[in-house]
């Protein structure tokens, strides 16, 4: 067993096999290539390349962040061109795309548990395969078979790199506002024109290509986010010359900063070249395909980061010496390893209830994608997407809070240490900030889950996860102080829900529902940390002596933290509605 | 009236005249010199320097940390120096320290006041004449006659600056374990060998000298805390010769970049010339003298970042258009201010509420240490001082604590924006992430708080701040919501503490520190914002609507976390204590 403080193979093993029991799932046609054996060798190799390619560059590219040389060609360091390749030519860029066409055909639970080591070793340089692997992903379900025989295969083998052009200067959450459009040409294309803002991977020359996906409006469709479509607009044009997509400025980040984000004019000379992709004025809904894939990657990427921050943390808590235990005032004694203070361990424990549950529910949610795109049963299917829906709010921005949390409990423990640049750690907290915004702000993600998610379908949603939480708390007799606690939250959380859907006004339905995001996040990593101790069954190593800490940890010090927020809540409180704050 | 977004003058106003009421202190001796007006002028100088001198070399100071040029000598950005002697010409390094020692006299509560003005415009090189004004008010306090002579008035000139040099690399938080010693010699001076670590402008030259303030221990003296003797060692000999004191490395910090942060070598020629500072083996007393103080300091620093914070965010919220009103789907309507959501409006209030209070409960302390130092009646100077020992662990650690948090709220309001380098509220965020950390960690202000302060002279400081704070409430028959809140948090305050004592057990007593020192913050925060209520009597102006909307949020929203603290800590939980961690 290796002991990487990138990650916990022991705790991926425990996930993916005791709990999500992914070996199952090769059982299925999609997945009959693999089995424990070639997962294990997928995770190995996804280590070893975190390791050696990933890992060694990321202080490097904070250091150094991407600039423009004096030909305006964009500079990032060495190391990370190499990354990229090794990573393509392992097939982790299509580690889940189907085998016809080209990928790994990997469960995409697997290949999610295999990405979070190059998340954990180096986000920056990691960003770039990953916004590919998402572009190839949305063109395998929403492109015609030529642009998926155009650009999937140069995707999947690192010669052609993706990006995500959303947001414009004057439209960032806001996408009914964006003001690119794409006007039709005769022969079936567009040329598009406009300017986009936080395009990460925007410009480089680490892939020779790269292809935006860009939402823009045609002419004549209709207002707001239902005229908004799609285009794929290449860099380079088929026949090697630029096309109209100029780099109009690089973004100086405090954190992620390997990955070069860019505001790009498209147009400048009358017009980019796209293509639609999907149809006419479908382009909101084949992006948030994407999005919602993305959101749980968010969150992931967060988990990633909160657990190698732990793992940082934890070796520096166990080999640095200071003080003594609590009455021990004898100078001549040796100091104690910090870990063995309690209040370190009240942060060791914190760090890993956040960012083991992170990974958790991050692994849980892409089980869901695995059964609502592979399960036999047609209503099992829907059953998961439902789920997978009502979860994705979720699964974004919990992690995004919490492991931020956790990276800054991580600097704490380290001290003065862990404020400087000799130790990863504040770099980890850096990088981490940014998940709250990118993908839909944790604002954003609120109204999602509080206005959307919790009463679609007549709250159907809201209800198959309280049932989904219900069968776990009836499995777990031989926890009744984590199933009394979860029962009593859920029956708040359902409460809740009805008493803020109940006013008739959407203003104060919807007044605290980053609150309401709050309280329903740690009600399911309270149920992530009851699942888990429910798949250690009597096991009862360090593995699992740590879990069971970290569960206790969770049910007593973290889930509580709910109680005045439903308070909050159910009092219908209208202090934010109520102050003009001009 | 300024529109600053450095500080609030009304607050700060509303804060010294309505509330502390210090023009009262100007009928006491030490201050006959001033009134209102001269402290207006006060007030009036700062926002100037602050604005003209400190704010325009801030981020420049981030971009371009100190470093060693090829001789050796550190170098840092243009207008640190230049900001430093403004600093000190208008009197600022001894604005507290009485006229008869050159210094301008000022109550202390003002001079905290005008400081704050420096630490939110500029941490980073308000951090040098800061520490300088620290080592004056030693020697002050401690040193000799002649040391007083010697030192004091070139310190207040700006020709010495000092430092405080506690911490090695062996020893951060454990000072019972510092290995540099003193050896006596014949002329009763002492050469000084060892190495210190994180020490604050300890090597530089923006002033002609420096004076490091040396904790070392005398060969022979008791072992721990108890032998440990402070020393004054200058950089320069008194005929200009280097003494032996070498940079051995220069640190490199996520935030607070423009202040050098050093690592020294003393003696390694043999011994740094160093003067013994008050009584031989009361070394620590004399830094604590020193530390009190700076720990207030930190937290009032702390409180400025996140004022400024605040007022950055606002400034943005009242000007950037994003999306429209909950149920505005009219996209040919135009967008509204960002400060208009309610979500906005919740992470601007909570900035208000922690940011305020903070500089409020910093203020309220430095009035402390002026009823300490100067009330006529010998009982009252006692209490004063009592009051202040208690609050000291929370003025440091509430304020390091929220006010990050602020700052991070500032980051997500500003979103993409915030993240960037091109807005300075990341710079804030890292900026902020030090107080936490030091003089005295969370962990060892919690371990000083409910260890020590709670139980110290039989729980008569405890008992001082619950009467004080009933005394308020006993004035708040118009607040009968905020009154009846605290009144309860008050008796939990109680409660827990006697619980938390009664197990005999320190190891017990103390394993969740930490949750009881962030409870009772809040508890005392909540105390701040009532005390505002009070002072703003009938006033219904726009600054009294922020107020009582700021004070509405922290007591709906904010001091109702606590009730599943002190659950917490009545329990008695002993999670942290049972995991081994190792």
């Amino acid at each position: 067993m290796s002991d990487s403080r990138i990650l916990s193979r022991q705790d991926l093993d425990f996930l993916l096999h005791d709990w999500l029991r992914v070996g199952d799932l090769t059982d299925r046609a999609p997945f009959a290539d693999h089995d424990r054996d070639t997962i294990d060798a997928v995770l190995d190799l996804a280590e070893q390349i975190a390791t050696e390619r990933f890992e060694p560059h990321n202080r490097a590219a904070d250091l150094a962040e991407p600039h423009q040389d004096a030909d305006g060609k964009v500079v990032v360091v060495d190391g990370v061109a190499e990354a990229i390749a090794a990573f393509a030519e392992a097939g982790f860029v299509g580690a889940s795309v189907p085998a016809e066409h080209g990928g790994t055909g990997l469960p995409f639970t697997v290949a999610r548990a295999a990405l979070a080591w190059f998340q954990a070793a180096n986000i920056g340089t990691a960003s770039y395969p990953f916004l590919t692997t998402a572009a190839a992903n949305l063109l395998l379900t929403h492109g015609t078979a030529e642009q998926v025989d155009t650009w999937v295969p140069p995707m999947l083998d690192g010669r052609v790199s993706g990006t995500m052009c959303l947001s414009e200067p004057q439209a960032g959450s806001s996408l009914a506002d964006i003001t690119t459009r794409a006007e039709p040409q005769p022969d079936g294309s567009y040329r598009v024109v406009g300017t986009k803002m936080w395009i990460s991977g925007g410009e480089h020359e680490l892939t020779p290509n790269i292809l935006h996906l860009v939402l823009a409006k045609i002419p004549g469709g209709p207002a707001g986010v239902k005229g908004i479509s799609l285009f794929a607009v290449p860099r380079l044009l088929a026949d090697g010359t630029p096309n109209d997509v100029a780099l109009a400025g690089l973004n100086h980040k405090m954190g992620y900063r390997g990955t070069v984000n860019t505001l790009l004019n498209f147009g400048e000379r009358g017009g980019a070249v796209g293509h639609l992709v999907g149809a006419e004025h479908g382009g909101l809904a084949a992006m948030f395909h994407m999005m919602n894939e993305a959101r749980v990657g968010v969150g992931m990427g967060a988990a990633a980061l909160g657990v190698t921050g732990y793992l940082h943390s934890l070796e520096y808590a166990r080999t640095r010496t200071q003080g003594r235990a609590v009455g021990g005032r004898d100078v001549s004694s040796p100091m104690i390893p910090i870990a063995e203070h309690p209040d370190v361990k009240r942060m060791l424990l914190a760090q890993k209830s956040y960012a083991e549950a992170s990974m958790a529910l991050g692994l849980y949610c892409s089980r869901l994608v695995d059964e609502k795109d592979t399960h036999p049963d047609d209503s099992a299917r829907a059953r998961a997407a439902l789920l997978l829906d009502v979860l994705t709010p979720i699964a974004k921005s919990w992690p995004s809070q919490w492991c931020v949390t956790a990276n800054d409990l991580a600097i704490q423990i380290l001290g003065g240490s862990g404020y400087t640049r000799d130790f990863p750690v504040e770099q980890f907290y850096r990088d981490n900030r940014l998940n709250p915004i990118h993908e839909g702000t944790h604002g954003i993600q609120a109204i999602d889950l509080l206005g959307r998610k919790a009463v679609m379908r007549g709250g159907a949603g809201l209800e198959l996860l309280t049932t989904t939480v219900r069968d776990t708390i009836a499995r777990a007799d031989a926890h009744a102080e984590e199933a009394a606690a979860l029962e009593a939250a859920l029956v708040r959380v359902e409460k809740t829900t009805a008493t803020l859907h109940a006013t008739g006004d959407p203003d104060v339905t919807l007044a605290n529902a980053s609150v309401y995001l709050e309280a329903v996040g740690h009600v399911v990593a309270a149920w992530i940390w009851l699942e888990q101790l429910l798949a250690l069954g009597d096991r009862d190593d360090a593995f699992a002596v740590g879990k069971r800490a970290a569960s206790r940890y969770f049910f007593r010090f973290e889930l509580p933290r709910t109680g005045p927020q439903f308070d909050l809540l159910d009092s219908l409180d209208t202090t934010t509605l109520d102050w003009p704050a001009v």
